[in-house]
């Protein structure tokens, strides 16, 4: 039994011990791991997938830690990965607010891992969507996907969710919303976290106005589902109904079979206020993913990026590996210095390759 | 002489038709404009390449055709591209808005060009570069790129711009300028169009305090430069000295050599207002640019991307098309159904072509 073979078999058992290592590997990129992950790949696809993201300090570490409580009260094995910034400035800061998971730390039902980016943004992509396969095979039925949302690389994490949370806060200055706008387009679930705090209603309602300009914007780019225009006071209605969830109200999905409309929910998540409202929110959206069979499109599409991504990073290393680093620097540098042009030194990039590869072969 | 060879002699020599049939075998990915390319590379790095982005309704085309009459008093020769989006509601309407670009028409120090997006979203980025450097080794000083700024796309395109401007304009709704967060990180000009308008002093209001935010969060990051934290009536003061350049003013240039500051400036460009102080701001960013140095690093890392892109984007096309269309769909059949892991497929597609290739070979 190979050593990745036996690692297979004891994170199918349930060894969290051996869950950490694979994790370890992924980050590391050993090959082990990959090995491994090709061994677990057919238990995986089970797991509801949930992103969350919003900016320093808007607690989303207090929050995620409250649904993980909230999902262990429904019967739910939970895993979260953090994606630990690399910056040393908002680092310290969520290293901080994580210790509010440490209530987590004795339940068998919860597998925690924070993950920093070792090498290239594309890489830490790959290997967070690697460490969730692993947390699903584990056998997880939620697992959370915490990442700092400022930039593409964590859009492209949260994108991978089946179901993604965008967290505001009240107080972070008015327009501070405006940083996630990449983010917008693809949040599931809104939530406005110290809904105890001044300023919370102005902060759900500026979510709203952009929601409504979203869907404005959408239909006149001609990407959305054209909607009848609707009176704004009607709109306002709309997402007003579920702002009025807060403290403690029974979820109302507003969706269809076809169509899902991000609710936007208030919580307090450190008095564990308005979380069961969330997690009412996840399951609707899970159901609705699922019912409305968006999920086999959403799964065909996600698997057909990652191969197409896997295998241009794969093809790409090779080529590059196989001609030398130095070599492909000179070949950059006589492009920039207008020596070559960028196809030709893609031409003896390959070019290179293959001839290498005859020789060997 | 090859046809590529022909053609290139043609531009080179100012021929404007031949320009145009390079740009259309660019957009038709015409093995012939690759050659072509070839010939022209060691020509193109001297254009100012400026991208502009805005939701619809901001008056893209209206400045754009503005600055390219003020470019043309400056002496210099203009390109615009203009991106056309593939809906055809936004479509619609752009194409109405560029009739004002008309005014160029018989201008022969101007070369116009709408690209459409036949092929993949990274297949525009690419022609749209290769389109720019078609311009650039034309002879056009300045070279405009014009796109929607709405998807991440239509964001790499500008992002291989060196200066690019975003454009504002007040009534689209309060929180319009949310959508463009993933730009605003990669503006070095802001244009409140429409600047007669109710609400342009409340649009430029709100740019301001988004970018204030967005250089604490810079900061809290860790990936901005640490500035002394300044009181916020002077950072208002600081933004809003600028915002008095309205209806016609100097334009006064607030960056030192380290550090450049996106200036917020506002404009009517129907009636020409405020696009002198435009031109100005462009020119304040190139020589920033080449003199700051940060001009050969920015050149650099966009090479070497592109370079990469190039690679990754050729050996993935190579190698499933080696393996033929069906036989890749039939792989990721395989993977959505766990019957294979990713790697496993990336595996199966790249040995199935080195073994093809030692055949031919």
């Amino acid at each position: 039994m190979t050593v990745a073979a036996e690692l297979v078999a004891r994170v199918e058992a349930g060894d969290r011990r051996a869950l950490a290592r694979l994790i370890t590997w992924i980050e590391d990129d050993d090959p082990r791991a990959h090995a491994a992950l090709a061994g677990l790949y057919p238990r995986t696809g089970r797991a509801h997938i949930v992103g969350v993201t919003g900016a320093p300090g808007t607690g989303k570490s207090t929050l995620v830690s409250a649904l993980a409580a909230e999902e262990r009260k429904r019967g739910r094995s939970v895993g979260i990965i953090s994606i630990d910034p690399t910056s040393p400035f908002t680092g310290g800061a969520l290293l901080g607010d994580r210790i509010r998971m440490m209530e987590h730390i004795a339940d068998r039902g919860v597998f925690m891992r924070s993950m920093a980016s070792r090498g290239s943004v594309g890489g830490l992509s790959v290997s967070t969507s690697d460490a969730v396969r692993a947390l699903d095979a584990f056998g997880c039925d939620v697992v959370f996907v915490e990442t700092v949302g400022a930039g593409q690389a964590e859009i492209d994490i949260v994108r991978t969710a089946h179901s993604v949370i965008v967290i505001e806060a009240p107080g972070l200055g008015d327009e501070i919303q405006a940083f996630k706008a990449g983010i917008l387009e693809i949040a599931d679930v809104f939530v406005v976290n110290k809904a105890d705090r001044e300023g919370a209603d102005k902060t759900a309602n500026a979510l709203k106005v952009m929601l409504d300009v979203g869907n404005t914007m959408k239909q006149r780019r001609g990407d959305g589902p054209a909607r009848v225009p609707a009176p704004s006071a009607a709109e306002a209605g709309h997402h007003g109904a579920r702002e009025g969830n807060f403290p403690a109200e029974a979820y109302a999905p507003t969706t269809d079979a076809t169509e899902w409309r991000p609710p936007i929910l208030k919580t307090v998540a450190a008095e564990r206020r308005g979380v069961i409202e969330v997690v009412d929110a996840l399951d609707a959206h899970w159901r609705h993913l699922r019912e409305s069979g968006a999920i086999t499109q959403r799964e065909r599409e996600r698997v057909e990026d990652e191969v197409r991504q896997l295998l241009g990073r794969t093809l790409t290393r090779r080529c590059v590996e196989a001609g030398g680093l130095e070599r492909y620097a000179a070949l950059v540098d006589a492009v920039t210095a207008r020596a070559l042009d960028p196809r030709g030194a893609v031409e003896a990039l390959i070019g290179a390759w293959v001839a290498q590869r005859k020789e060997a072969g």
